[in-house]
């Protein structure tokens, strides 16, 4: 069987109708999500220092860095916002694969629909698809493929920007086949390279070389036929097991976006638990720091091996301190990039909270589950037990919950007026006439970059 | 033992003057193949759809497509250059590894020296250490690498333009590190795609993301720090096996560039002997194909497998037919792009010739090895025992048949003019005040592209 150009033929034939509005309404909310992650790092030094190596190579300068006023090419565009939408590593998961499906097919699509109008009912069609392509192949390969070492987002995200970036430029299915093997012979992305800045570049590499793969083919530049299953094709080549029926079985009748997940903390996914349990203690009473004797967390042993730094001293090691997110759940009922700011580690009231926590492992607590005790100084104990932490599958985060997201990515970038304005078009994005309206609205004004500046 | 960064180390500290003559004088010949490969391509079908899809997108026009009038930013011409370096399949091979060498290397660092004035000894020195980079990460992980299904100049050419790009850039030893970390997560290429349009493109690709690995490095942007030999680095998830001391040992002692050799022939290498024999044999006797009756040859088995095609139609399958190239060589006393064309596979005297024409196995003869006879119409026979055909390591072409090769492949594109000041140039590379003076001597006159298009 053809899977190259099954897959091909699919992307370039489906029909948007097709799709039941519950998808396009997870797709919406990836979409959400990922605008909120780019804005919200933008300003990031990763991001500050690829512009200063990139930017002078600039062509046509039709695409927005989102959240920012500069302008780039659009493979430029489509390579920075795929890097800052991973740069806080705050973004969607897919979590068959682990693949953080959103950066590299929707940096492509975007930055094309700046060049030429996009209907939004187009765009979302293509995203959707995009994400199939990219999911499909990477559930084929998972988890051999990602054992074996590779950023699977990065290796298969290549796949969804072409199929995406391809759907939009009205590729047929020859040229679809071709864009599918360009992108195949540019997979590429380590696992060696996590926790350095190259990393977040990995999806905005895919994006940018799945638009080169699409713009190529759609000139009828060639690839080889079976760029995905061929004997020395990427299956073959970057997995050591693969299952083509993932890649063929269903078309069209299931869809990888609607087993997306949205990361509700910046910080790893093993002290969610304990964030949310902590949140929801604090509003269902009204908790302050200062009632608080003692914090008792019992958890899964991975929390501690991975997230056990007693006194963090800056922000990204307060992403690996438990002990630290659970008091900023409770003093700020919230953990999201701020949470994890030089400033509020080393806040005092923070650190105060922070030592009266104690974790400690208990048998039969699994990884998406906490058991949190706290006493009050009066000797009161509050109890709260997380079966399932919010942001999972079971317990996706809420619509309300990707908002309240996003307004604390936008913070400091945008205006209130603007951030709502951001949202409501990102909503919307299937009935806007022209998708590159979210572009333009994701640029602060002047005076709210200013104001952001002094607040600097 | 640090593997990336003992080679990151001496790319940054190596003194030109300690490298031999004999050296740079090899470097100086791989330099003018390359060359007059890129510019001999320059009009072709890949080159022209390429460009077709990539040139609206570029930066600032700073860089020379060689051969052609196109001026691109100083990637996207890194990119054109190493493919049409690549689209004949007539450039260099370092036989340890078959990776070709100079096309990631020189195409990313010519870009780079037309955007600054680069002198030509700084110019070669970075060339000769990104084919050390290059070659000897190939000799670490050939042939598992291969084997697996990489297209071993691809994922090595990435490495080798990041450092000659980085040390035209005057990264230090901790940026050096980062670029060859951002050129490990960016290796890609597969063998799937040999007889594509994107094969050729994959050492342009090599080029221009060994140039952006060099830029960002440039930059401060970093990468993990064991880019080749950490756990989920470049040797351990691209091979199956590896060998770190060939990366680190007797560093600045041997020379990988040292070892280049050059394909005099366009057409698979194992046509070679008889194409040499047949040109001895024809200059020996001042042979005419009227005077022939029958050619005979004995070959090893491979020659009739790849090479069997009795009556090629088309240009590109006579290069897949001993019968065509024994014909041409006796014929034009030549093999290169232009006995490939359509008109010369066709010309009814080269048919004439190509039938009387018998190929049979003969036990003992290697790959590169042919016993021919020639029976005259006389009955007198000439025989011809080729014992290590030309471009051999034993038999490496000379400085005059490279220039031959050159001129060869210019026909067409550039006067005669043109070419010898080029090739002049190409030798004298080491003492040019700026490289980019090659740049610009291979764009042809309005003139001669005149009078080219109007042959054509």
């Amino acid at each position: 069987m053809e899977i190259t150009r099954t897959l091909a033929k699919f992307i370039v034939e489906h029909r948007y109708g097709e799709i039941p509005e519950k998808v396009r309404h997870e797709a919406a909310r990836s979409f959400l999500n990922w605008v909120g992650c780019a804005v919200g790092a933008s300003r990031h030094e990763t991001v500050e220092r690829a512009l200063a190596a990139l930017s002078e190579f600039s062509g046509p300068r039709e695409a927005t860095v989102l959240g920012r006023g500069d302008k780039l090419d659009i493979m430029l565009a489509a390579l920075m916002n795929g890097t800052t939408s991973h740069t806080f590593d705050f973004d969607d998961t897919h979590l068959k694969t682990i693949i953080h499906p959103s950066g590299p097919v929707a940096s492509a699509i975007l930055a094309l629909a700046e060049r030429e109008p996009v209907k939004g009912d187009r765009f979302l069609h293509a995203f959707i698809l995009g994400v199939e392509a990219e999911c499909r192949i990477g559930n084929a390969v998972y988890p051999s493929h990602y054992d074996v070492g590779w950023h699977i987002t990065a290796t298969t995200g290549v796949f969804g920007a072409a199929a995406a970036a391809g759907r939009l430029l009205g590729l047929n299915e020859q040229q679809m086949t071709w864009a599918l093997g360009i992108a195949a012979t540019q997979s590429s992305g380590l696992r060696e390279m996590f926790g350095s800045m190259v990393k977040p570049m990995h999806p905005g590499n895919a994006a940018r070389n799945g638009l080169l793969a699409a713009l190529l083919a759609s000139k009828n530049f060639t690839s080889a036929e079976e760029g995905i299953e061929g004997r020395r094709g990427f299956a073959s080549v970057l997995a050591t097991a693969r299952n083509y029926a993932e890649i063929t079985d269903k078309l069209g009748e299931t869809w990888e976006i609607a087993l997306n997940t949205y990361k509700p903390f910046a910080c790893g996914i093993v002290e969610h638990p304990t964030i949310d349990g902590c949140i929801q203690l604090r509003n269902e009473h009204k908790l302050k720091a200062d009632d608080i004797e003692s914090i008792s967390l019992r958890v899964h042993p991975l929390v501690l091996e991975l997230t056990g730094k007693k006194a963090p001293r800056a922000g990204l090691e307060g992403k690996f301190s438990v002990y630290h997110s659970c008091a900023v759940a409770v003093i700020h009922g919230a953990a999201g990039e701020e949470q994890y700011s030089d400033a509020v580690v080393r806040d005092p009231r923070v650190i105060a909270l922070r030592d009266k926590v104690v974790a400690a492992v208990e048998s039969g607590i699994h990884e998406d589950q906490v058991r949190i005790a706290i006493r009050l100084k009066g000797g009161k104990i509050l109890e709260k037990y997380v079966e399932h932490a919010v942001g999972s599958l079971d317990r996706p985060m809420s619509d309300a919950d990707l908002e309240a997201k996003f307004r604390g990515l936008a913070q400091g970038i945008l205006s209130k007026g603007e951030t709502d304005k951001l949202i409501r078009l990102c909503w919307e994005v299937a009935k806007l006439k022209d998708v590159s309206e979210v572009a333009r609205a994701s640029v602060p004004a002047k005076k709210t970059a200013k104001r952001a500046a002094r607040k600097k």
